[in-house]
């Protein structure tokens, strides 16, 4: 395809980037109409959107369109699968330059397209417009199936802490590509493009997890979220994460201890969940702590006892 | 409320932007968890998207932040209501500069929820993100409550055509402010703040409407897709639009014809839908044309069995 997004127009650019959108059992209507429709046959839908503008959460030359596509949509339905639903359909708000290349849409969405494929939902709808910034606004929705919504409130002291995922890998690619490198590549590729275990959040339901979150800002901050929502401590063990090897050397190359990357780095939407202590956890769950009262101190997240002094998240509109 | 929102912060933000939102008996979830949960009673859920760009969908020096938030808000309720659906739930992406009044957005919230409360929905979830051109990108949610979705595909010869809701105030309110004039007020009002016939969706599902779309591009235009979609040609009737006497002063004194708002004005929301010959309209719905069979010629729109030589519709990567 040749051409600008300016020249294709706003009806020959939604043609391209419907064309050939697969359908799941779940999309009762697909794009084309005022609306979707989509199947929700637990008659409770699970709704998450998010918003990504390049240079903030994205950069052309870091990224290609595709693997945008596919970071853009994973941490949509990595929320959704959160809070222990199965992804069905995603809904995809763009802003445009008129200027850009058709074609950087156009794999932009096969990228979304692929990791809905993933996950098992669809693209559904979607609006385009032109404005300066390339903007990505997605939606995800999901079915409980028949669980309770896994939320942020039900972690219980003796409850254990697991995980399952990637953690750090994605922030470990990201000090490798701020200071203008390309490898190693499996660290790259992960900053690049995220893979949350999806079926693991529905999974983790069946498990009796109390409390779930994804980690998109960093583990420390999100259970922080799940400290405070629940109103109890959480002790993490600093010995019972895994530092691979790799990371260990990229630490050691640029100064940083790859434990703050694992603790404190987000984007890689590994989960992390809270279940009670007699819960029997498949092997790819890791127990890394332990949900303790608040006993008169804060709501808030240890390691090995003592407050987490990295910077522990990450806010949208602080100056970087 | 001083400050901006770059000095209130992501988490300050939300938490101004979420304090006393109201909930409704369809939230079972409402903001900050991972997701939110809606239900869902009729197995199914409608959904649909849209991005409003400052400087190409509003103007700050046109319109005060309620009212975008109002007219946001309406433009995705009105696709759901289009589909014959109830709105149950909105969800919220928002770009914003840092250097922006945290009132502003403030404001722009009040509206959305206001909206969403004349619909019936509520604001479930949301994400803000900095950015240099305030962006809302609004995902609404509805529920069908048994009545088949009404599409743009299901015009047969000799349905009529109805319309209900404003057509062309809004087009005449942007000639208006865009020659620099403040009044006349309503239709200034109209521009700012659309009036969509929320209740009228859902009634028309059960009065047998065979189509139906809101106008939001352009009544031709709007009406064109449902052409398109259901293999007809649709016939409207210049004689049966109402043109208010004020319309008609304000398009003679800015030398338009009027009938060209009410037939390609965009952005009031009215619906429009087809319905059997026989089907019995209350008097809110004006019958304004006919469906009529292909018969070798093409699927669009005519007035008066002519085809509309004006401006059509809007094409969102066009120059302007």
């Amino acid at each position: 395809m040749k051409g600008t997004v300016g020249e294709l127009g706003e009806f020959g650019l939604i043609r391209e980037l419907t064309a050939g959108l697969p359908r799941t059992s779940a999309v009762e209507l697909g794009p084309g109409d005022d609306a979707a429709v989509v199947a929700a046959p637990d008659q409770r839908v699970v709704a998450t959107t998010d918003v990504l503008v390049e240079g903030r959460h994205f950069r052309r030359d870091w990224s290609t369109a595709y693997d945008v596509g596919r970071k853009s949509a994973a941490q949509n339905l990595a929320d959704v699968v959160a809070m222990g639903a199965v992804p069905t359909a995603l809904l995809l708000g763009l802003v445009l330059p008129a200027d850009l290349p058709a074609t950087w849409a156009v794999e932009l969405m096969d990228g979304i397209r692929d990791e809905c494929h993933v996950a098992g939902a669809a693209v559904v709808g979607g609006d385009v417009t032109r404005g300066d910034a390339i903007t990505v606004a997605i939606t995800a929705l999901g079915d409980l199936a028949g669980a309770a919504p896994v939320t942020r409130s039900g972690a219980r002291p003796g409850d254990v802490v697991a995980v399952t995922g990637w953690l750090g890998w994605s922030a470990a690619g990201h000090a490798v590509l701020s200071r203008g490198f390309r490898s190693p590549r499996a660290f790259v590729e992960a900053h690049r493009r995220p893979e949350p275990p999806y079926h693991a959040g529905p999974a983790a339901a069946k498990l009796g997890a109390t409390a779930m979150t994804d980690v998109s800002d960093g583990l420390v901050a999100d259970l922080g979220h799940v400290a405070e929502a629940s109103g109890v401590r959480i002790d993490l063990r600093g010995a019972d994460f895994d530092v691979p090897a790799q990371m260990a050397d990229i630490g050691q190359a640029v100064g940083v201890d790859p434990l703050r990357w694992v603790l404190s780095g987000g984007e890689d939407h590994a989960l992390v969940a809270t279940f009670p202590a007699d819960a029997k956890l498949p092997a790819r769950w890791r127990v890394v702590g332990e949900v303790l009262a608040l006993a008169g101190g804060r709501a808030e997240v240890t390691v090995d006892g003592v407050r987490w002094d990295a910077p522990g998240g990450w806010d949208h509109f602080a100056t970087e």
